[in-house]
């Protein structure tokens, strides 16, 4: 039979980790804590499947959890969702995006995304039958460029998806750039996926413009998250998904006939931990140290460094290092310096190599350590 | 926007869940179970968690479950599939049978499905862009008819779907019914999912046919399974395919942009857990029970019970006792009797209604008798 997605291959992230374990190179490619998460967190988990949480939960989810969300959208952003019609959990953000543009998109709809992107943009949309309108990012800063996307848009443009802060730029929106989207699509019925994974990592005071703040752009957009980023548990695949409820009637649809539901233990545990909101009011400044750890490190090497204003990413510049395309020097790096990186190619639709590579600093400073110490030799 | 599920409403059993609980209704609608798992497999997933593993799995999931997988179906079934190529770990089978579906079809195939049959099928089928064939199964008898399936067969089938035990009719497909699918699908390409969720819940000394046992049907099959079910932990949402390296291949693809992959601490947990057999070989006995404790209660009411060959389903006509339809004498049932079952006519494309609803046993001994004692008021 004829493959779905002929030219999909395995994902980068498990090519790079396979070659990480098998090169026992220190992982800095894929993105995931090598830390465990609060033990709190686990002793809450524990706690539901011993009071017997282990059966279907409601299919949009447990409703405490789905309070909780929506509780802290309207504290960090003061739009209220309403828990019942409007906010539903995922297994994880993928699921939700996927789910998101299946519920959306028809055969012959356009869908505008801004490359680099996340590697599952694209075959989703595929999946969905849906045509791929690529829109590059200003090439260097990361910058959206309104010209570019507006002249992008079309009668037949469904859906458009932005991610900040972004991976794998690490660049993160700024209010200016929220407004002129809002702007841009107030004319249009776009609908918008906002992934919004690593909203609790944005750094030096700056804060998550998320799509939640701007009515415009809330009233289009499902705003996509993940627990898993956000209290290291990148294992556990649960995530949100924001939605008006025109739009959460639609995505429920699909979801109830693609995962139905999402492991109950996981949300009932869940749902107790985020009644405490330091974890994630701390997370800034828990990761923007082990950013600048690694960056004051890896300043004392050939890499140049790209700046990291959100995520847990850090892009960096090879040209001085080595002739090598990024693929390559990411082949050479794992096996010969025992690094693993992502090559930022591969979250573009055509390869473009710009010599830049993207490491994870969710790592221990033992592990940062590590690695700076091997990549210092280049 | 327009629908892309037009015509799809919410799910049946979140429907009948929603007025059970709202009328205090004892809960034999939804299937799943109101008792607690064995504690041991909670050890074992609190222990998984405790050791760290709460990081995202491999893709295809955790090695040691995948291999537990395949050494099972060896034992049970005789047939060797590979656990790095041929298994794959998913969030639940729903989830299991659309990836197959997304993988398989393309605009404009056909895909069989056997009238009743689960809701997810048809949206799954929708969702793909394929064209939904419905043959009906053996009216009274539910058996399958191999003329019509027959019959059914295009150039443009690219897929079937069969269900053994069967969801919600209670019937166990034969080892000539089996063999008699083999050499009807021969001669075809024809791609199967084989639903065998409930293969563990096989009754008066029968034996499941799997797929795998047909090696003329295991080469073109992707056979699901849940873990929920055998379990007692149907909101854990861990279920697996098993299918031909080819199959398996193109499942992943979309595998890994729908869900990623499933929850680490629930597959290790359960990976230790399927050390021991016992909890699967002693399921038949204890469901058994469950079942004869039912429908001799039953027997004593006007309902006329339907023979429950497998699954955890005792279906009954009647006829006898309302003129009612099926899903109007459901609401009436869960309003003033008190008790929730599900209006046969929701698995039919066509909403055919025979005078049949679907009660689930797999609840405690005192839910099963609070039930009859209302329904014995009848
Ligand atoms: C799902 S594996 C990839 C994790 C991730 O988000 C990344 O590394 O970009
Ligand atoms: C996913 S909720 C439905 C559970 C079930 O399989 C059934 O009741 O048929």
């Amino acid at each position: 039979f004829p493959s779905r997605l002929p030219h999909v291959g395995t994902t980068i992230f498990t090519v790079m980790s396979a070659l990480a374990a098998e090169h026992q190179a220190v992982n800095l490619g894929q993105g995931f804590p090598d830390f465990d998460c609060d033990p709190t967190l686990l002793d809450a988990v524990n706690d539901a499947m011993r009071a017997g949480h282990n059966q279907y939960p409601p299919m949009a989810g447990m409703p405490q959890l789905r309070e909780a969300v929506a509780a802290k959208i309207h504290t960090l952003h003061g739009r209220q969702y309403n828990a019942a019609t409007e906010i539903t959990i995922t297994a994880g953000a993928t699921q939700a995006i996927l789910t998101a543009i299946l519920a959306t998109v028809q055969a012959g709809d356009e869908v505008i995304v801004l490359d680099p992107c996340y590697d599952s943009y694209a075959p989703n949309i595929e999946m969905a039958g849906g045509t791929i309108v690529r829109v590059p990012l200003t090439p260097g800063t990361f910058r959206p460029d309104f010209a570019k996307i507006s002249a992008a848009i079309t009668p037949r443009t469904r859906l458009m998806i932005v991610n900040t802060p972004h991976n794998p730029s690490a660049t993160v929106w700024t209010a200016a750039e929220m407004q002129q989207l809002e702007d841009l699509l107030a004319p249009t019925n776009v609908l918008l996926i906002s992934d919004e994974v690593y909203e609790h990592m944005v750094f030096d005071g700056a804060q998550h413009e998320s799509a939640a703040r701007y009515p415009g752009l809330a009233a289009r957009t499902f705003i996509v998250s993940s627990f898993g980023k956000t209290y290291h548990v990148t294992g556990w695949k649960v995530g949100t998904v924001a939605a008006p409820a025109a739009l959460t009637a639609e995505f429920r649809k699909v979801h109830q006939f693609n995962v139905f539901t999402v492991n109950t233990p996981m949300q009932v545990g869940l749902a107790t931990y985020m009644q405490n909101p330091a974890p994630y009011l701390e997370l800034p400044a828990f990761y923007q140290r082990k950013r600048d750890l690694f960056a004051e490190g890896l300043s004392q090497t050939r890499f140049k460094l790209l700046p990291t204003a959100g995520t847990y990413f850090q892009c960096a510049d090879i040209s001085a290092i080595s002739d090598l395309n990024e693929a390559e020097f990411c082949q050479w790096l794992v096996k010969e310096v025992g690094v693993a990186a992502i090559p930022m190619s591969a979250f573009y639709g055509d390869g473009f190599d710009q010599k830049v590579v993207r490491f994870c600093f969710a790592k221990q400073d033992d592990t940062l350590r590590a690695a700076l110490e091997r990549l210092r030799k280049l």
